[in-house]
């Protein structure tokens, strides 16, 4: 009887394809009974500001996409759900049947990406497009934001390390795996997760805990009991007290160890890290320990590094917990999932568009290409591109970039390489893309980097980077909010 | 190839045994060699501050935490990976013949809790109850902070329908699925997640999206298919233009179909819902739709509902997202869990304590009981009651509870109920704990709140709920703090 209840929500054929909004299974079956479900559909996901009011985002979750597109089925325990739900026979026959079969284009993880733009496009038959939305925006939108917030920290933090040391704070067990994947991408260094370590290969850190100290009931024989077990020394000296105690002791313990360990530094978890660090400093170096590293946590995130930084603190390496793996200022990024596109009763591709009375809710239709428009001269980029999927901006002599809203702001632009940054991953539901490996992910997102001029990294009020409509595709969007203009205004005269 | 990267971090035997921070493993390595692996150790759960200023918090993560404990075990994969890390070959056989053998007591899912107080209570060797903090923590945490959350927004929402839907902006996979697992708990009544429906009971609801819409471009039509499909219609009708268009078209379906259909009502999902739900009110009761009900979503949170409500909005339901399923303004809850007890050398029990320079961080050393202090003559509750395990204030006359800081704080009570909040979950390892249904969860998490004066329940500026320790808890932690006053002047005098 325990048992069973311990059990209850554990099916073994789990699948992830309930993982949607119950709107999709419906919209989804109004398709399947109307005979449309397998008119062809072009999504695109895009959010509409950046997270942190930073100038850039680093897309991520592109693997944990792909996996579940590529696993992506109904279960026979699934099913059995759907049928109490009271879904008919015939659909869910249908359902049972049903595997992902569209084209993907999709930004690199690691790419940076900006507001407005499609970062992933699925085409696909109508009920299928449908069906994955909400599970494609989950995964992006937390694993976009917190590689984004992760790239904001290390801009603060430059050359000095950065470790993930979120997990118990983290939004329940993936968001401490993925949130950790997408931090080491965007340019941590490691993780204290052992799992995110075996299963991403990412470098894994720590050493102990305050508990060490309290469980020997004095920091002496702590630290020369873990220094007996492990070669490798950090030790936490904030138990009892920092500068009396914790410190002292690191030494005295390192002193008496010699050779036989390496005292590779010391932790500060609470306090004034600015002046226990400068104190810790001073001390370890009298004692001779100048390579020994100062390692500090406790509620960080880019404004207090970059605060401690300017007040001199003498800190090597940043445990970044709470305010990175949860995102802390900005908790969730807004990526949606919007039709710009469907095949219709004759076969033809028509453009869709959705108003709305937030401006901003408005969206692109056409299916659209995205161009980074690279300067040969300095390498720098002038901004990003969107054009229309036949367009070719690359053969252009002179590119004119205007303001998708305040049209009247532009630049013309000449001697530049238009780089496209969608990559094929699924093609008629086959997987095509060569998934790099996340070492390659890490080094792609750090070479991105240079390709932004610094005024767009500052972490504070940074220079709004351009993303401008090609003129076709600005044009394209203009006539399809008059044409529904039209239309309403038909209704009302109905 | 390609299929291998794919699956590179997907181990069959995959467990989360590493679910860890890396210094659990140290630290264990370090009790294991030196024997002391198995002696009793005593760590409790609790936070330090009650999220969004609430006067109280809901309790949730506890059958997420025993089907953890249950099945806590290294399997084979993840003894490769520790070796691989360079653990040695004797740690990694102790590690495989673990599993957890301790005694668990626990809050149970929805109870109310507060600051200071021990959630969790684990009693387990001294390894064992190191590894497992860090999961219980990332679980704990998380589902505390979401029900939490929901029953702030239900406070305000009142006797109004609230539905959690969230999904595509959850911080991954898990943190939707027991995030609406927890709203629900604490007074949600479905979601539109349709995994959680299935694997917890949860009521799935949801109708259309302006996807659909824009797939039949044309609102007429959409809603037209929609019902000869569905019988429970509600209509989305901000796609287009929200009155002139959305509600007309959503009344004049309703009027054709008539019996056909269960015309539910309407959801506006962008615009000012004050304005808009006024006059689609309106405008459904001239039609006759006396009983349509209005929906709405759109970035919702207890503060936007209470002020949409004092604008006199006409909204039945709330659809909650974003806010609520990522705890927007305080995304993280700050449970901590420390040793309070060990076992020595001699086999005896002996408190410990961490002292800091935050003096929010000073632990409170000792097995302890929580006590809620009822009032026999009104059934509202006086406050808790943090007493030392061996204590029972249930026979005591009269009960002094007095403020942890501001001593001369205090109150006698008379004419009280003590009731002890601790269930037992696991006896050495066995799960005794007769686990309730999400609904009886829910249904005590509802009568929980009666206990409590309305004062505490205010979502701005609550009054203060008194939790208190016992004059003998207080006095054992103030023996504790002067012990290692004298042990670190001590030091510094060698």
């Amino acid at each position: 009887m325990k048992k069973m209840k311990l059990t209850q929500y554990n099916h073994l054929d789990d699948s992830l394809a309930l993982h949607t909004d119950r709107y999709q299974i419906n919209m989804a079956e109004v398709y399947w009974k109307e005979g449309i479900h397998k008119r062809k559909a072009v999504f695109e996901v895009y959010f509409r500001k950046l997270p942190f009011q930073n100038g850039y985002a680093v897309f991520a979750g592109l693997e944990r996409v792909i996996r579940y597109l590529h696993d992506f089925c109904f279960t026979e325990s699934d099913l059995a759900f759907l049928r109490e739900e009271g879904y008919n026979e015939d659909y869910l026959e249908y359902l049972r049947k049903l595997r992902f079969t569209g084209t993907v284009k999709s930004m690199q993880e690691g790419e940076l990406v900006f507001a407005n733009e499609p970062l992933m496009r699925i085409e696909a038959p109508l009920a299928e497009a449908q069906l994955v939305e909400t599970a494609i925006l989950n995964i992006v939108n937390f694993q976009t934001l917190i590689a984004t917030k992760a790239s904001r920290i290390k801009q603060v933090a430059g050359n000095d390390s950065c470790i993930e040391f979120g997990t118990r704070r983290a939004q329940e067990l993936d968001a401490a795996i993925w949130g950790t994947r997408a931090a080491y991408l965007a340019g941590f260094e490691a993780t204290s997760n052992v799992r995110a370590g075996k299963m991403f290969g990412i470098p894994i850190a720590g050493t102990h805990a305050h508990s060490m100290v309290q469980a020997y009931r004095d920091e002496y024989i702590a630290f020369r009991k873990y220094a007996e077990v492990h070669q490798d020394c950090v030790f936490l000296v904030d138990t009892y007290d920092t500068l009396k105690s914790g410190v002292p002791t690191a030494i005295q313990v390192a002193n008496e160890l010699g050779d036989r360990i390496h005292f590779k530094g010391i932790r500060l978890d609470s306090g004034d890290l600015a002046y226990l660090s400068k104190e810790a400093r001073r001390m370890l170096d009298e004692a001779g320990y100048t390579n020994a590293k100062i390692y500090a946590s406790n509620d960080l995130d880019e404004h207090t590094i970059m605060n401690l930084k300017s007040q001199g603190a003498r800190i090597d390496v940043w445990g970044v917990g709470t305010k990175l793996i949860t995102a802390y200022d900005q908790p969730a990024l807004g990526a949606v999932y919007k039709l710009i596109s469907i095949e219709d009763e004759q076969g033809e591709m028509v453009d869709t568009i959705k108003i709305s009375s937030n401006p901003e809710k408005i969206t692109t239709p056409g299916l659209k290409k995205v161009f980074r428009i690279i300067n040969k001269t300095n390498g720098k980029s002038e901004g990003d591109y969107i054009a229309l999927e036949e367009e070719e901006p690359g053969k252009e002599e002179v590119l004119h970039m205007f303001h998708p809203v305040h049209t009247f702001i532009g630049k013309f632009v000449t001697g530049f390489e238009a780089r496209e940054l969608h990559q094929t991953i699924f093609e008629n539901g086959e997987l095509i893309y060569d998934l790099p490996t996340l070492q390659e992910i890490r080094d792609f997102a750090q070479r991105n980097l240079h390709l932004l001029w610094d005024e767009y990294k500052r972490t504070l009020n940074p220079a709004e980077y351009p993303v401008n409509l090609s003129r076709e595709c600005w044009d394209n969007k203009m006539k399809r909010i008059e044409e529904i203009r039209i239309k309403v205004e038909a209704f009302m005269k109905k």
